[in-house]
């Protein structure tokens, strides 16, 4: 409807009071065994109450020629931490995991993270740069680009510092922070070998310099192994062009590994014979162990799950009938299988996987359950195809040491009180 | 970056240029044979001129806590046709399937069809009541609703008028007008079978009459077998909840039939023993023959496909290689096969099918292509698996007579000129 309509509609009481409700937490638990109300008689088979919706006409279709979510989803957004960063531009806002559901991140909400801000970039001049150890070096048009044969993948993103302030016990209360720098999404690109092929590779290529167009120059080094396998060069993302945050016009897809390294703005790529060094991959995205050495290209990203409703954002509401959701993802194929216990780790059940399993692609999983009041502590533990079992965030520490921030894939708990509330929690 | 930072920057001419252009068609196509340039020499291993955006910070991670798409994009938007109908709020815009790839439809940008136009509703306050011949008639929040176990399908949906103004020849000059009313989203919600189970259906159940929250009343019709088969009420399309344009908070999803049924603002479900021959399934959506009797209840929206790029708001811009970009679906099932040629039936081939190929679907397919400017008649066809092969425009109407304004699931044709454009042609 138009401003002034929804002006209105406002001043008339129609809508208000809902969307404080809508965004508001839940005081306490409603005793609600049965999901819906009994009806004792409706002679009219009508709702009982005509709401104002119904009886004035709404938004026309020009209204709105590129949509956006309903004003009372207000509160579904990215949401940074002030503190983390020295500047917004050097920093990263969480994609709010305890709203969504299904697999598919909205572009809109999907987790950002700059070294120098997101640049905007006009696609007519931008260019990508392939030289090195190769028998042509070329220049690469956006539209040069769109002309490589194309595909479509489903992937997920997850920034190798996701869960990093969990390595020293449980900090951030909800998953959007805990959890949230991760996202999932169909890419529609070219693959990084049909380019390659076309400046022809010497046979001494081992390594490539991926770099961004972006003002921190954003640069990696990436082997050549990957490069070929199934590196994506993406224009696209869930079928429109890549959002501006997301390295509008041409962003590298690196399926399963580290968010670093799928580099943005995409504006060259170096072929050489051993990795650069680069300031991202030593003095960064390194992890440091317990005896003082770091370990370094720890490029994949390891079977992980996190329980997104009930969350400490996201409150049990109701006893009886209630649904558990959540998400798991591995760098190394498919998700086979999750685990989810209610009462810290005594009793596991398998969950219940729904909708697309795909490889190197958030996966969907619930437990339908019942609830009577009793203080819940949930874990989820995901499977992946390799066998692989995501680990305890104390069998991690074992190996790793506490001074790691990168690649924390540990279980992760919430503890539910009896009034439904829900904390970041530690056990065992 | 700011609206400061912006003007600032616009201002110093950086961005300059770059949009017009950007929107504007081709004027005639270039002579391109490579999809590169070769680099003559490079020296300092950068491109040869740094870009203003490499120069200055971007936008930080709290500037835009909800995405939208690059200003670059900004003609990438629904359209509608102004003299379609009486008034925008009973009308139809459509989705830009030239500027889009892949198979999912990004939120903002699937068409949309009202009635009444699109109501807009505080999810607290809205109640879908289930009545008529059940044990118990219940009336269900949305909490009470997101408590059954959920489901999540991509799908997608067709409006049955979806190029019914080309029954009588090739009428509109672009595939956003001819096809441009469908999209695919995956959906989360709970299975209708589920809540109809919760009230109990009486021996003699055999329709529904779902009905919407709009104030249009839009009430249709479904027959209780394909209720109880597959419909989903869906509170979530691509992750996030609905938009207000599709049915917020509450849409129900039939997966395969004519997108009139998909009813959105679902307010009540009355279960009864007959069709209610709604305003909606009589007096519109129904394919008047050319004997003059209608066909009724024709739900099922049979195999098709389009070719997207090229087409005529999308011409080819260079001789030599080429992408030809296309869709298929069918509401019977996946898509098998999709036959391409380039030179109005002569010749055909089978196109390379990209990506998930998912049961009543949008699937995707490309013809990888070399162009030397010679006139291109380009078709596609689809087939289904359950053998079903997409059919002329005149063996439709063979069938149907050009009387119907719905279900035309005909070839289409794309004349390509050697200079390029594109035009919406009929043949043979």
């Amino acid at each position: 409807m138009s401003e002034e309509t929804s002006r209105r509609r406002f001043l008339t009481g129609a809508v208000a009071g809902g969307l404080a409700a809508a965004g508001a937490g839940s005081a306490g638990a409603q005793d609600k065994g049965k999901a819906a109300t009994a009806i004792k008689s409706n002679p009219k088979n009508q709702p009982p109450n005509v709401p104002s919706w119904s009886k004035v006409l709404g938004d026309g279709v020009a209204t709105h020629p590129y949509g956006k979510p309903s004003k009372f989803e207000r509160h579904v957004v990215r949401r940074d931490v002030e503190w983390l960063t020295a500047s917004r531009e050097s920093s990263v806002n969480f994609t709010p995991l305890h709203e969504l559901d299904g697999i598919i991140t909205p572009n809109g909400l999907c987790f950002e993270r700059h070294h120098g801000g997101a640049a905007e970039i006009n696609p007519l001049d931008h260019r990508l740069l392939v030289h090195g150890l190769v028998d042509k070096p070329l220049m690469f048009t956006m539209d040069d680009l769109k002309r490589f044969p194309r595909v479509n993948r489903i992937y997920f993103l997850e920034c190798a510092a996701n869960s990093g302030m969990e390595w020293r016990g449980a900090q951030l209360n909800g998953c959007q922070f805990t959890h949230g720098m991760v996202h999932n999404v169909m890419y529609t690109g070219v693959l990084l070998r049909d380019v390659l092929r076309e400046a022809g590779l010497k046979p001494n290529a081992r390594w490539l310099q991926v770099e961004g167009a972006d003002s921190a120059g954003m640069n990696r080094s990436l082997p050549i192994e990957k490069a070929l396998a199934d590196c994506i060069l993406a224009f696209k993302m869930n079928g429109e062009a890549l959002r501006t945050e997301q390295g509008y016009p041409l962003r590298l897809v690196v399926p399963g590994w580290e968010g670093n390294i799928w580099v943005k703005w995409l504006r060259r790529i170096e072929v050489g014979d051993k990795p650069w060094l680069a300031r991202e991959e030593t003095s960064k995205y390194t992890d440091l162990m317990a005896d003082g050495r770091s370990r370094r290209y720890t490029f994949i990203m390891d079977a992980k799950s996190v329980v997104t409703n009930p969350a400490p954002e996201a409150p049990l509401r109701y006893k009886g009938r209630n649904v558990l959701s959540g998400l798991a993802w591995s760098g190394r194929g498919r998700i086979t299988r999750v685990d989810v216990t209610l009462d810290g780790g005594r009793n596991w059940r398998e969950a219940r996987i729904d909708g697309l399993v795909l490889d190197k692609s958030l996966t969907r999983f619930y437990v339908d359950f019942d609830w009577q009041g009793e203080e819940l502590l949930i874990q989820s533990r995901a499977h992946d195809e390799t066998g692989y079992v995501q680990p305890t965030k104390d069998e991690l520490r074992k190996v790793r040491g506490v001074n790691s921030i990168y690649h924390n894939n540990g279980i992760q708990t919430w503890l539910v009180r009896s009034n439904g509330e829900t904390e970041n929690v530690e056990i065992g």
